[in-house]
């Protein structure tokens, strides 16, 4: 039974949308301020589940997380997918023209840059979290203030949105692991995509020696990303996601790649959230 | 001939060190806020080359890097490996007992944050970039301030260094392109690293293909990164790396690629710098 969850930010940021639209029935939350606190509250046992972003469609995976679930055995035992949209948001009664400061995640400034090259009266500084500032205005009735969140943490803050949508890319889909100590028990006729890692050399054709098995498996490939393995010259640890029709596919795949490649490992068994 | 080179941050910043490393002659430098800057710079014809860190061993690639450098058309012609250490850094004749903050980029930060955990008095401030807040201490005096910035920064803004290579994981290897607006010249024999960017669908074994290709061909993989095609469902597009022996095995593998893959783009041709 999963109750209570960690995720990373404050109440309405995405991590929490995540909660709330990927668990049927809402669960109590522990609010961490970075990814290592959120892996430690799991380790500890203070939650059942905590939430992380793995990668987005602008700046591609996140590589800190996977190597913090890599590295601390965790398991992903879910998916979620989310349209990150960015809201600019006020107290209530206040116009654009009363704005001074916004803050916000450097990313979030990032990618609302253009937007505010209407409006150069308005300084932009850089925060820690985007629903954090959300909060800090309306704690702290900060007039001329605005943030850049969640149209959730307008809500949760009761917030004026003053322009909905402003970021450049207006597709930003990112994807959210669910994240247990255990593998998840849900039904193998259930399971039709799992992320895996191994290692293999710089030597020619290793890697596509095993995308080969894959293909034979029936396995599609979603994602792969390589990433040199530190201190080890010319090896490379490879973090491939698949999907398959049948589960049996997959572990007859995996029992191939176990010989042939190096420090197989499963991060995780799951739904596709993508169908 | 490159005289001028834009470089995102100041000097002293780690770009800065890439252009006194790769060109053998001291270059003119503008100093760009943001890689966008960088690349208006370069499409301005403001300068003749910039320089653009595209991946590092903790966080991976840098997919917005890539992004701009394939949006606008630009040509990586050479790469540079550094690796990053991050020092603590105080106006001359203070010590750890007196600095209060410590002002650097999100990034440095939290690669340094298990070193501050033995200094709880010290407040450490996110900022935009490393080597400018040791540039502000030293125009503005400012005691009892801290930068975790390079050996570089504190050379050149005279700061004495308090504590050496503090991230928590000391092998920090970032590689870094020099871009221009056109392909380099440099001759094909010297030519043994290409960056080149396809697409492929989602179907069962369509990458593998293509390895398999380069693979036949000679081409040694050393980066692969795949990346979802914004608003193209099960379509996704391929960053890679390869190096080969013979540029002639380089371009028979491209005109197969060309007839199998789709939108098939040479981003840069150059001379790998880890032999």
């Amino acid at each position: 039974m999963i109750n209570t969850v960690a995720i990373q930010g404050v109440k309405g940021s995405f991590h929490h949308i995540v909660s709330e639209q990927f668990f049927e029935q809402p669960k109590d939350i522990i609010e961490c301020e970075t990814f290592d606190e959120v892996v430690d509250s799991l380790l500890a046992g203070q939650c059942d589940a905590a939430i992380m972003a793995l990668e987005n469609s602008i700046a591609g995976s996140i590589i800190p997380n996977y190597a913090l679930i890599d590295n601390h055995g965790l398991h992903i035992v879910g998916e979620h997918y989310v349209d990150v949209q960015h809201n600019l948001m006020v107290l209530p009664g206040q116009e654009i023209e009363n704005i001074k400061e916004v803050y916000s995640h450097p990313m979030a400034l990032l990618q609302c840059k253009e937007f505010f090259k209407k409006y150069p009266h308005i300084k932009l500084v850089e925060d820690k979290d985007t629903a954090e500032v959300a909060q800090r205005i309306r704690e702290q009735n900060l007039q001329g203030i605005g943030a850049i969140a969640s149209l959730k943490a307008a809500e949760i803050f009761n917030l004026d949105i003053l322009a909905k949508s402003i970021q450049t890319i207006k597709s930003n889909e990112t994807r959210f692991a669910i994240v247990k100590r255990k593998n998840s028990e849900i039904p193998e006729n259930e399971i039709n995509k799992a992320s895996i890692k191994f290692e293999a050399d710089h030597k020619r054709g290793s890697l596509a020696t095993i995308l080969n098995v894959m293909s034979d498996c029936k396995l599609n490939l979603t994602k792969i990303q390589s990433l040199p393995i530190i201190d080890t010259p010319w090896k490379y640890a490879f973090f491939v996601d698949v999907t398959f029709a049948a589960y049996a596919d997959f572990k007859k795949a995996q029992s191939v790649i176990e010989i042939m490649g190096q420090s197989f490992k499963i991060l995780g068994e799951y739904k596709n959230a993508k169908l």
